[in-house]
């Protein structure tokens, strides 16, 4: 882990995935680690933290969460664009190597039996809140968040910093086809300008 | 309707929201309407599409949606950065004339008996799947699209064209307290850079 990750406050998690961005799924079993990209990932609650993913079921990171009953989310950035679009549209059932050849790498955080994969902005460690109807119907898995960091460089004491971060450090945000918008200008409300 | 505002297929529906942009709910049931703003919105799938929006229970939009069955999802812009604020922090419970005190102007769309929100970029018309078991536990809400339109002046022939509109047409990116992001730069993968 880089000296510049450092947990994040459970209660505001949500934060880290609250603007939408697509990301990294990541899961473990068996000595098998995979990862790939959701566009399709949203809060569900605050306290405590929940998320909804998507994970269809020609994705070998559904069996491993599955069968875990736990998994990764993390926030990849403008840097890691050709690797995320790589993890999601590769599988790991036709691509054993898959990870290498995407040149993904992965770091553990001590008390989680998680792969981090390393680079990202924030990362969420989820345990499975197992709902065999929504997952059987719907391919919607619903994570409890227990865990959460963030890359102080672009996100610190609570918010993210996008504009005055590196934009390198901006998140992906997938539309189809290889096409991605990065996040982009900070917007304020002035909260008391009307009652 | 405006003059710009066209039909997009149910196809590519789900790429009005891929790319996790905050959005306004709106419903009707009784001869009352109401607009809320959600950061928590989502896609399910993509033929028939679906998604998942989080509707609380302090939410009076919420209870015409389980009323009448069906809801809008639609796409605000920089544009509306102050109306998508004031109608996620306002409640119609306790202020009738919170449509009117934000400033929302609704249209209809012949066919749907839904209220349309004026000045959005894009328009799903979502037909409830009534879930009580994630709708009670979870808040959670499942809609089927049956109808999707765009602005021509953001979103044309299947795209988004945010780099090339005028910024005030971005999508919003709800984070916490008063502060949003708009849609960034536009970023695309050479599909065939690495095999």
């Amino acid at each position: 882990m880089n000296s510049h990750i450092e947990p994040v406050d459970l209660k505001k998690a949500y934060r880290l995935i609250n603007h939408g961005p697509t990301v990294l799924v990541s899961a473990r079993h068996g000595g098998i680690d995979n990862v790939m990209a959701a566009a399709w990932a949203c809060g569900l609650d605050f306290a405590p933290p929940k998320l909804t993913v998507v994970l269809d079921k020609t994705a070998k990171t559904r069996e491993l969460v599955e069968k875990s009953g736990s998994f990764m989310i993390q926030v990849p950035t403008v840097a890691q664009l050709q690797l995320t679009h790589e993890v999601g549209t590769h599988s790991r059932f036709t691509e054993p190597d898959k990870l290498v050849n995407a040149g993904v790498q992965l770091f553990s955080v001590e008390g989680h039996d998680l792969p981090f994969v390393a680079g990202c902005s924030a990362w969420l460690a989820c345990r499975l809140m197992v709902e065999p109807g929504n997952q059987e119907k719907y391919d919607l898995f619903i994570g409890e968040v227990v865990g959460a960091w963030a890359d102080t460089r672009v996100f610190n004491n609570g918010h993210w910093n996008f504009e005055r971060a590196d934009p390198a450090w901006r998140s992906l945000h997938y539309i189809a086809g290889g096409h991605f918008y990065a996040i982009g200008d900070a917007l304020s409300v002035d909260e008391g300008s009307k009652s």
